[in-house]
């Protein structure tokens, strides 16, 4: 157990932007694992949508509640000096420009939530234009800030 | 998780029990993932727990209640097949002893939901005892089920 963590949160004011994980590698790690679960959770509802599984209302609306939790925790493991170590393929214009970044992040919640609210009614046709609109945040957030 | 759980079940009588991820691989990165994301944030209430670091009830409601939910994934990624692959340091007695395991797996959850629960009150009295019943259940599951 990485028991440190928290002593440099709070203490934030004097420590690098990291400092709420043990090192900065943990913050990688971190936002790796949620987007993980959360590209996982959401891919499930999308092959759905797009008809390449079957639907299934309760699964749906089960992933994509996941999804949407998961969506609103990769954004603490960004902090400065986190953009080196580990295999990442973070770019350096998530810090250059990061009132973009941090617009892009509240957006995906905000569609998450929305797709969520979607699956939850069990109907498909309301899931499908919400899958699209998540999808495309995604995209629009990784081919600025994400290496190829 | 019940998502997952369902989903294994639906697709159980055709399917390996990996199949609601691509591949075993999947599979073991999600539970590595879901896994990370709960002792990160665990860790950072046991860290106020033990007077590592000081108590701030919102960051250790918070992140209890990311640990809580965090601590339903795993399980989904524990299906046969999923023992090889990956660097993982699952035992194989996580299949051949299922029942203990899944018990172990609702310990955590229901430990979770206490810890949670407790933090909620901003009482770092009522935390204590909840971090440590979190933290034997972990140790008792890993001793067992974990490679050292």
């Amino acid at each position: 157990m990485k028991t440190l963590a928290t002593l440099a949160l709070v203490v934030a004011t004097t420590n690098p932007a990291w400092a709420q994980f043990a090192k900065p590698e943990d913050a990688i790690k971190y936002r790796q694992s949620a987007m993980f679960v959360m590209q996982q959770n959401f891919s499930r509802v999308a092959a759905m949508a797009s008809g390449k599984a079957p639907f299934d209302a309760k699964i749906a609306a089960d992933s994509a509640a996941v999804a949407e939790f998961a969506s609103r925790l990769p954004w603490a493991g960004f902090g400065e000096g986190t953009d080196k170590g580990r295999d990442n393929r973070a770019r350096a214009e998530i810090w250059s420009d990061k009132a973009k970044f941090n617009d892009y992040a509240d957006k995906i919640q905000a569609e998450m939530v929305k797709l969520s609210a979607a699956a939850k009614t069990g109907n498909l046709d309301a899931i499908k234009p919400a899958v699209r609109a998540v999808g495309g945040t995604c995209k629009t957030c990784h081919d600025a800030f994400q290496k190829d």
